[in-house]
C-alpha cells in the first residue's frame, strides 16, 4: 500500500490550477485523522456526562432559522426550494437544536442534554481570511438554570478541552447583561447604550470610550465604566464590581474543582443575539484567537413553542487542533 | 443525568409545528450513536487497508464541479458568492476528490487511496420521498487499472459491509461498457442506442425492450438482447455473454476469496456519467433499494489535470444502518 504524506504533497510547488473557494480547503490524510481524533475525545466526554448526540439537517426554513434572531442570518447561504420557500445552510447549532427540543421533546422532563459534531457555513467577505465553514463541536444544556446550570457547562466545557490533551487554556466568563445594567445605572440612553455594547462585541474599546465621551457623564463616572469593561481578574474583581450573579457562578466553579481555569471579563459580549446571561469564550495562550464560546440564551427555545432555559457552548475543531499543534511545537 | 429516550420522543403525538424541509430530518441520539458506529467501522477498515481520510469543502465552484459531467449537476444546490462567482454544494465526492488528487497529489507515485466520510446534497423534486442529504462512506483508489483495481475496491467493499455487520448482502457487478458494445455489434445506432442505455439507468425494462421493438432487428436478436439486459449470475453467465473484461475480474476477486458475494449483471449501468467500465451496486435482501455502488471511472481525474485511472464505491450510512436493523429484527 502506498503511503500518502500530505506534508509534502500539500505544499507541492506546482500551481494549483483548479482552486477551491476562498475560506475552503481540503483536509488531508494526515490532518484528518487527528480531527477524528479531537472529535472522538469530546464526544466520548460528551456522551460520559449524559449528553446525546444530535443532528440536525444542513438546508432548513429560513422562516423557522429567524427565529434566532438577525444578527446570525447576515451570514447564511440562501437557497430557494423548487416549491419557492427560502432555505439556509445551517449558520449554526444552537439555533436548530432549540427548534429540535421543542418539537421532539415536547414532553420530555427537564433537564435536556445534547451534543453535536457538525459543520456551520457562513457568508465570507471578499478579500478577508474568514472561513466559509467551521465544524462545531458542541453541548446545550436546556432547562438547567443559573448558575448551577451554566457551572455544569463550563466544567464539562473544561473537562472536554482537558481530554482532547490541551494543556494551557483559560476559559473567559462574563454577564451579558452585567454592562448594559451599569450603563443603564449610569443614565446613558438606548441608542447610545447599543451603540457601546456594539463596540464591546466587536471588542473596540477605543470606540466604546469614544461613544463614553459623547455622554454626559463626569469623567471618572466614564473612567470607572472603561475600567470595567477591560477589567479581568478573580473574585476579587466580582466583589469590587458587585457582580452577583457571576460571584454565585465562581462558588459553584470552586466546589466543581475548575475556578482556576477560569477568568472573569466583565466587558465580554458575545456577537449572538440570542444571550441572555453568562458568556463564555475559550482562549489558549498558544494561538492569538478564540476556540470557542458559548453562554445561556434562556429566551431562544420558547420562540420554537417549549419555554425553556438554556446554556451551551461550540468548539471550533480546526482552531482546537492548531491550539492542541502549537503546544506540541513548543515542547518538542 | 437524564436519559433521552428519542423512540418515544421522536414518535410524540404532539403536532411538530415548526417543520424541517421534505427530504430533510433531525437524528436523535440513539440513531446517532449507532450510525458513528457504522461509520467507525468502516474508517477502520479503510485505513486499515491503506486508504487516507481526506475532506473537501461543502462549497465549491461551480466550473471546477461541472467536470464531472452533466447529469450530477442537475441535482445540485448552487449558491452566489459575494463577488458573483456561482458556487455548488457537494453532490458527490467523487469528483471533489478526483480534483484533490490532481492538484494535491500532483506528483505522487500511484497507486493514490483516499477514503472519505461526508455529506452529500441533492435537489428534491416536490411531493417525492427523496433525501436532500446522504451521509456517504467511500473510497477511491487512483491509478490502478482494471482488473487489479476493481478487485481490490470489490474486495474492500465486502470486507467494509462485514465490518459493519451485515451478514446477508451481494454485490452487483457489471461492465458499463458491456452492452453498449452489444446494441454496437447488434447495428443499432446512436440516438436509439443512448435511449435504449438510459431506459436501463432507470431499471425500465418495458421500456428498453419497447425502443428496441422499433429497431430494425429480428424478433430472436432483440430476446437475446433483453435476456442478457435482465441475465444475472455467476462465472458460467460471462462465459456464455462473451463478457471478457468481467471474466478477468471474476478470477481476481475469486482469488481474494469474495466471489461468493457478487452476483453479475449484465445490464447493470449506473446513473452517473463518468463510469466506464466496471460499475457496482450493494444490495441487501433485508431492504428494497441499494445500500450504494460505484465503479471504474478512468476519464475524470485527467479532467482536473492529471490523467489517472480509478475506481471508488460509496455507501450510503442511513440505507446501511436500515439494512443493519432490518437484520437485527429479522433474528430477534
Amino acid at each position: 500500500m502506498s503511503t500518502i504524506d500530505p506534508t509534502t504533497s500539500g505544499n507541492s510547488s506546482l500551481p494549483q490550477t483548479i482552486p477551491v473557494p476562498t475560506g475552503t480547503r481540503d483536509v488531508l490524510p494526515e490532518e484528518m485523522a487527528e480531527l477524528r481524533e479531537v472529535c472522538a475525545s469530546a464526544l466520548r466526554t460528551f456522551t460520559a456526562a449524559g449528553y446525546g448526540e444530535v443532528a440536525t439537517p444542513a438546508l432548513e426554513f429560513e422562516s423557522s432559522m429567524q427565529r434566532g434572531g438577525a444578527s446570525l442570518l447576515e451570514s447564511a447561504y440562501r437557497v430557494a426550494d423548487r416549491d419557492g420557500q427560502v432555505l439556509t445552510l445551517r449558520f449554526d447549532s444552537t439555533v436548530p437544536i432549540a427548534r429540535l427540543a421543542a418539537t421532539r421533546y415536547a414532553d420530555d422532563q427537564p433537564p435536556l442534554r445534547f451534543c453535536y459534531q457538525q459543520e456551520v457555513y457562513r457568508v465570507v467577505e471578499p478579500k478577508r481570511a474568514q472561513s466559509r465553514q467551521f465544524l462545531q463541536l458542541g453541548v446545550e444544556l436546556l432547562g438547567a438554570e443559573a448558575p448551577s446550570g451554566d457551572a455544569e457547562v463550563i466544567e464539562l466545557l473544561v473537562r472536554t478541552l482537558e481530554a482532547t490533551g490541551l494543556r494551557n487554556f483559560k476559559i473567559a466568563v462574563g454577564d451579558v447583561a452585567f454592562f448594559d445594567r451599569k450603563l443603564l445605572d449610569a443614565g446613558i440612553g438606548d441608542a447610545l447604550r447599543a451603540q457601546i455594547l456594539h463596540e464591546l462585541h466587536t471588542r473596540d474599546l477605543v470606540g466604546a470610550r469614544r461613544l463614553l465621551v459623547q455622554s454626559e457623564l463626569a469623567e471618572d463616572a466614564r473612567d470607572r465604566l472603561i475600567d470595567l469593561a477591560t477589567a479581568r481578574g478573580d473574585r476579587g474583581l466580582l466583589e469590587r464590581a458587585e457582580a452577583q450573579r457571576l460571584l454565585e457562578l465562581d462558588e459553584q466553579l470552586a466546589l466543581a474543582g475548575v475556578h482556576d481555569r477560569v477568568i472573569y471579563d466583565l466587558g465580554l459580549v458575545r456577537e449572538l443575539d440570542y444571550y441572555t446571561g453568562t458568556v463564555i469564550e475559550v482562549y489558549a495562550p498558544s494561538i492569538g484567537f478564540a476556540l470557542g464560546g458559548g453562554g445561556r440564551y434562556d429566551n431562544l427555545v420558547g420562540r420554537f413553542g417549549r419555554d425553556l432555559s438554556a446554556c451551551g457552548f461550540a468548539l471550533n475543531v480546526e482552531q482546537l487542533h492548531l491550539a492542541l499543534l502549537a503546544e506540541r511545537e513548543a515542547t518538542a
